[in-house]
Order: structure tokens, then sequence, then C-alpha cells
């Protein structure tokens, strides 16, 4: 089966349509999120290396007709004029890790109207989810200030996909490591990975349980869970068979439930007394950015911090206002009118100048002084201009850019976005364009 | 590449103490939801059926201790213990469809403990996922009361699976169809697509945009999207075209902007002037549960109602608070008691009388007069107990639930959701193994 048929109903009717009328020139399409939700400063691009597979084995074959036939309760053969369609397209895009903001194209494609329609609902929903997994994930390293994040999503994402997406993501933005083990194993990332209370529960004593872990272990770094009964005792348990043990770098307690900042000083005082300055704390449990930034403001001696569901359902803007929009076709720059959804025309680019201050422009125009272009070539003719780069390249665009936004758009709570200006030959473009719409589509419907 | 490596690391860890400490007893583990997001009265069960096409497939391959080898940092001959390991065990469960509430168990497995642990990660996940999302979905068949629902989420869900799985969920609540072509196909479902405003807007007038849609589809019903530029001249426009298109059964102008009430009036009637009175309204954009109730309660003249994003991801609710808590060990019950989490130990089942009203019990006992039991075995020895029913069977056992749900618990807004009681040979057991604990493990380690 190919990836062709998941697609929305009306991709294919109206692809169709064009196909009828012979409308098939070029057309572009502009990816964008209309504005950010309430608690987010910025977001973070991603889903486009995802999305340039995707394009580059975009084919329709007759298998996928018969699903079309069924999905539209026609006869297979007529769809027979999509048969062999492929994406032969160009695309246009900000690399993942970048930071970006509303009305910015995360990326933009040019093709055949037909093919450049069919591919909207499989690309809107790559860069929407996992942009929106990415812009959560970074208000978790931001809120850590430099201590290690680690993704423990994978239980609670929405499938088993979008649990590697969030351990992708959150390579992206800098998390030190992932439970998921698929994705630690394909990406090369680093895997973490404790015991569950269940566990615990097998022994017929907390000390057996630990003292068990550790023979499956030895000579590597262990972490002991120590809420499941009474979190004091065990710590002191943990700090007991860690002395016998030994502690190899990166051994730890984990807390995962009650008031994690108290219970990590105590849990603390009692590592210390025992001489076990070097072994770390672990908070886990219904963690998210706003948890983590009390925790740290709190000053509580945790460690590393394990984030799960909330930042891997991105659990208060668990979607983004995304579009694709038809910007342009057959050389004429379009917009749609509808109330408080108006879209700008034509194809565009982004410059930004230094503090994340961003122009959106026209494609035709040229950067000014001290103002670097974003969005790049990343298809020609549906292939990919370059290899796709390593995590590592994403991760470093994302930290330079962060260190470039301003305060107020990387405060944890209440942020506010920078709002991108639109250039003046942009914003002439849309006066001439809805110009034109007014005279030459609403006039007449007036009549 | 085999799903077993779908995992977090520490089922691993755990499985490979298991494993060398010769703890391999059959251990019972229930996957319940501890509360119920504050927005839901009720549940609906979903994710059983690829739950255990999961479990029926499960099987650690050598391939398989690549990867977890690779995840630990160890060689892959350490996991050697692990390879072949299949699930042969038991599965219990409530099937789809069934309408459930806080700690009621949505499945039981019993297995050798280090598999019944490994399958932890990816039973949760879909189970998790695909209640929340199913629970959502029959909210919003609930506020449209009895009008068509349709599932427009593809786009914006977590990936394009989790987009299949909102098809299907919906499906069981009775959803009228899906924009899913990929879902409809497979599953069957009524598929339904209109067209985009960037198909109006890639035609020269919005009037040449109906007539060829209405060319590209003869005798097929056609909805016409009226709010590209201004909604009244769109629906005069529509009107004139359906006249001359002919209006197949089914036929209807979308609006999916502004105040969908307000332009269902206007449609209705510029509709109804033209004669077209069996012309449909579909309405769409940014629906919900609330925003359906809003519209019904205030009599929109709306005939179908097109829920995407916020029912696709669950937003206002986009996990659960589920777990999957080891309850027995080789012929032990187990119970956790850590704060605010504490689980009732034992294998369980749940008797409902009419009403909705639970109680949750030990599985050994029996039914009183008008209980009917809710868990049924699904699994044995790692084969389904009978084939992957039909979805019809999900959706009458919904319906027939639903239409016992007490009225709080059916609110759109502020429902409140019953609470399941436990049995009391339940309660003495937990007081039992609450007792052992802290005579046992507890009491010790305050020495």
């Amino acid at each position: 089966m190919s990836e062709a048929r998941k697609t929305d109903l009306y991709e294919l009717t109206m692809a169709m349509s064009y196909v009828r009328e012979g409308m098939t020139e070029p057309a572009t399409f502009s990816l964008f999120v209309r504005d950010l939700p309430p608690e987010r400063g910025f977001l973070v691009a991603a889903g486009l290396e995802p999305a340039l597979d995707y394009l580059s084995g975009f084919r329709i074959g007759p298998e996928d007709l018969d699903s079309f036939g069924k999905a539209l309760g026609r006869p297979a053969r007529d769809l027979v004029p999509l048969l062999g369609t492929a994406f032969k397209g160009e695309v246009r895009a900000v690399p993942e890790g970048t930071v970006v903001f509303a009305n910015e194209p995360l990326l933009e494609v040019t093709a055949p109207l037909p093919v450049a329609q069919l591919v909207e609902t499989y690309l809107l929903n790559l860069v929407n989810h996992q942009t929106a997994v990415a812009s959560k994930a970074a208000r978790c390293v931001l809120a850590a200030e430099a201590r290690p994040v680690m993704d423990f999503s994978m239980r609670r994402t929405h499938g088993l996909a979008a649990g590697y997406e969030a351990a992708r993501t959150g390579a992206v933005v800098g998390f030190a490591g992932t439970s998921n083990v698929d994705a630690a194993a394909s990406l090369g990332l680093p895997a973490i990975g404790t015991m569950a209370h269940s566990y615990v529960e097998a022994f017929s004593s907390e000390e057996g349980a630990f003292r068990a872990f550790a023979r499956a272990h030895p000579d590597h770094p262990v972490t002991f869970l120590v809420d499941t009964y009474d979190t004091d005792a065990g710590v002191r348990t943990a700090a007991r068979v860690l002395k016998s043990h030994g502690t190899a770098a990166g051994s730890a307690v984990r807390l995962d439930s009650g008031n994690l900042g108290e219970q990590a000083v105590r849990a603390r005082r009692i590592l210390d007394s025992a001489g076990l300055t070097d072994v770390l704390i672990v908070a886990s449990g219904g963690l998210d950015e706003y948890a983590v930034d009390r925790l740290v403001r709190a000053g509580a001696p945790i460690d590393v911090y394990a984030v799960g569901t909330r930042m891997g359902v991105s659990a208060d803007a668990p979607y983004l206002d995304s579009a694709y929009k038809l910007v342009a076709y057959g050389g004429r720059p379009v917009m749609k009118l509808s109330s408080a959804k108006t879209t700008a025309p034509g194809a565009k680019q982004i410059f930004r100048s230094h503090g994340c201050s961003d122009v959106i422009a026209l494609r035709s125009e040229q950067p000014g002084s001290g103002e670097r272009p974003l969005m790049r070539p990343v298809m020609r003719n549906g292939r990919r201009v370059s290899e796709a780069p390593p995590l590592r390249e994403a991760r470093e665009r994302f930290t330079a850019d962060l260190a470039q936004l301003p305060p107020e758009a990387r405060r944890i709570t209440g942020p506010t976005a920078p709002r991108p200006a639109f250039s003046d030959r942009l914003k002439a473009l849309s006066d001439q364009v809805r110009h034109r719409i007014e005279s030459e589509i609403l006039a007449p419907q007036r009549v």
C-alpha cells in the first residue's frame, strides 16, 4: 500500500476536477501557523525531514485507485487520470530546529496544482504535530535551566509513531535522552530506563528488589525507584544497596509521586549523609515545563527531569492553528478573504535580524543589512537538494536561535511571542490582490 | 523489525532482572484509568482489538536484540535470555464500545512476569490514546442529538496513524463518516469530502469553481464550500449551480468560518427560496462538542456537523490518567501504597446493573441478581478466543450503554461521572494486603 491513500477525500475530489479542467499549472502552497497558542512565546519548526521523505516517495499506484474508488463510491477507472502521479515539485522551507512565529511559512510547495493539493493532508499532519511537540519540549528544556531533560512520553502519546516523533523532536531541542528503545536505537540517542513500581512489588521486600536489579546490571549505573511504599525509607534502602553495588557514574534514585521538591531535599540529605554525594536525583510523574519551572525556582536539588505525557501530547496546546494555503497559481498571486482568516498572497521569504526580529517578505525580495533569510530550497524536481542532515544540526540551530529569543518570549508562564512584520512589498501585493478580488469576484456577485 | 522494540527501556531492564532471578511465575497486570478528566462523565473503551493484534504478534527476534543492546549500551549477547520470548498469556477485557468509569480495568493481562511487563508500554499507549479519543468523539455524537457527525481530523492528529484511529473510534461511537480515505477504504466507512478554499481561489470566479466541481462529479452529490469570499453570495452562487447540476441526495453547502449559527439561518433561507429545501447545510471549522451543543441548543439549521482537530486530539483531555499495575504475582495479590496513587490488589471483574451502576469486584466473585459482568476472556495461550468482531458490534454496544447512562454523566458541560463501588471482598483483600505490606515491608524499614 502506498502512502498516497493517506489523505482527505477532498484532496481527491479537487484533484479530479483540476485534471479534468486541465488546471495543471504550477501552484504554490504555503504551510504556516496563523496564531500561536496563548502559552507559547515561540515555535520550533519540526517535521520537515519526514515530510520530504513522504514527498520523495509520493506516487499514486494501481492499488491506490481501488482505495480511492471505494472511498468515492465510484469505479476505480474514474481515477485513472491520477495514476502514476508523483511529486516532482519544489519545496522551500525553514530547516528543523529553527525558532518561528505566527504567519511565517514553515514550508512552501510549488508543483502542478493537482499534486500540490493531494499532498496537503499528510504535510499538514506531520508539520503540525511535530512542531507542536517540539515547541512544548523546548519549553521543558528552558524551564530546566541546563539540567538534563529526558523523554518518558511513549506510553501516552497518540499512538506508537507519535512516541517516536516525541523522542526525535526532544532530541532536536536538546533532551539528554529518551526511554523509547526504538527511537534510541534508530536515532542513536541515549536511552534511559529505571524500574516500575510493579518491579518493587514483585519482590517480597524493597531491598530485595534493589539488590536483584543491581545484580542484573553489574558495572552499569542503576536508578532505584524509591516511592513504592515510603519514600524516605526507600531512599535509605537505595543508599545501602548503592554502597555495596558501587555507584557507576549516573546512578540515581527516582522520585515519581508526592511533593517532589520536599522529597528531593530529604533524599539529598539521606544520600549525602551516606557519602553518596555523586548519586543523582531524578524526578518524574506528571511533569511539564510549569512544574519543572516551579521546582527549579524553589531550588529543589533535582539533577534530572523526566517529562512524559504532558510533553509528549503537548497537553496545553495539543494542536496548532496551522494552514496550507494556496498563495499563487499559474503565476497569479491569490488569497482568501473570509472572516478572520485572511491570508497573504504570493511565495514568501522570512528575513531575520538579531533578536529574532523578523520580516515576512515576498520570495523575490533581497535581505536588508543584518538580515538573513530563513527559508531555503530543500527539494527540486521532487528530489532532496541534499541528504537529510544529522539531528545535531537541528539541535545546534535551535540552541543558537533560543539564545537570541527576547526574554518575554522565553517566559514559561504568560509568554509574549514576537509578531513578525510584513514587508512593504508584501503589503502592497496584498492590497492589490484584495482589490482585484473585490472588483472581479465580489462586485459581480453583488449585481 | 519486530514491534517488540517499541517499548520503554525500563521494561527491558526489569525483564532482564526477572529472568536472571528466575521470577517467571504468572503475573496479572490491570490496565485502568485512575480518574476521569474533569470534563468527562464517562469513557468509551477502545484500543482492545489493535492491542490483541500486537500481543498475537509479539516475539523477540534476533534483530531486536541488537536494538536492545544499543539502547542499553550492552552487547546484544547479554539479551540472549530474552530471545524468542513471545506472548502466550491470557487477556480478559471489556469489549470495545463499552462505557467505563474510573478504576475499572479495561483489560487484565496474565502471563509470566517478564513478558507481562515487556508489553506494558505498547498496551498502555494504544488503550490510553484510543479510549481518550473515543470518549471525546462520543460527546460530539451526544451533542449533535441524532444529527450526523463526520470526522475531519486527519490533518491535525498526532501523526497519520492517529488519524486512522480517530476515524476508527469515531465509527465505534456512531460517526456517519470520515474524510480519511485510508480509513474509509480499509474499514468500509462512508467517506465525505468537499473542497478547500484553495480550490475556489484557483478559479477566476467562485461560480466557475462550483461549475467545474459539478462537472467532475456528475450524478454524485456535491458539497460547495461557500465562505471563501462572502458567505451569503457564496450560498446564492451554490444555489444557482445546484439547480442546474441537479441535487443528488446529500448535496450540501459547507460553512467553515464566522458565526456558523447565523450564517446557517441565512443560508437555509436562501436555499429554501431557491426551492432547494433538500440541500443540506454542513458546518465545520474548529467544532467540538461544546460548539455543537451551543449550535444545537440555539436551533441552528445545521444538518451535518464535521468535527476535526479538537475531536481528533481530544483537545481538552488529550490523555487519560491510565495505569498498568501489577495486581498479583505468583498467586500473591499485590498493591502500591505511595501517596495518592494507591491501587487495589487482585484480578478483577466489573458487575454492571441497570443505569450503569457498577461494582468493581474480585475476579472470583459471582454477579448478583440483575448484574452482568463486563470483562470477558479475549485471549488464551496468546491466541484470540474469537476473531476480531466487526466494528458494528462495538457501535451497538456503545449505543446500548449510552442509553443507560444517567443524565448527569451525559451533560456536555460540567458532567458528573458515576463512581463505581468496590465489593466487600475486594475491600477486605485491600485491607489484608495493606496490613501485610505494613508489617512485612514498612515496619522492618523503620527499625
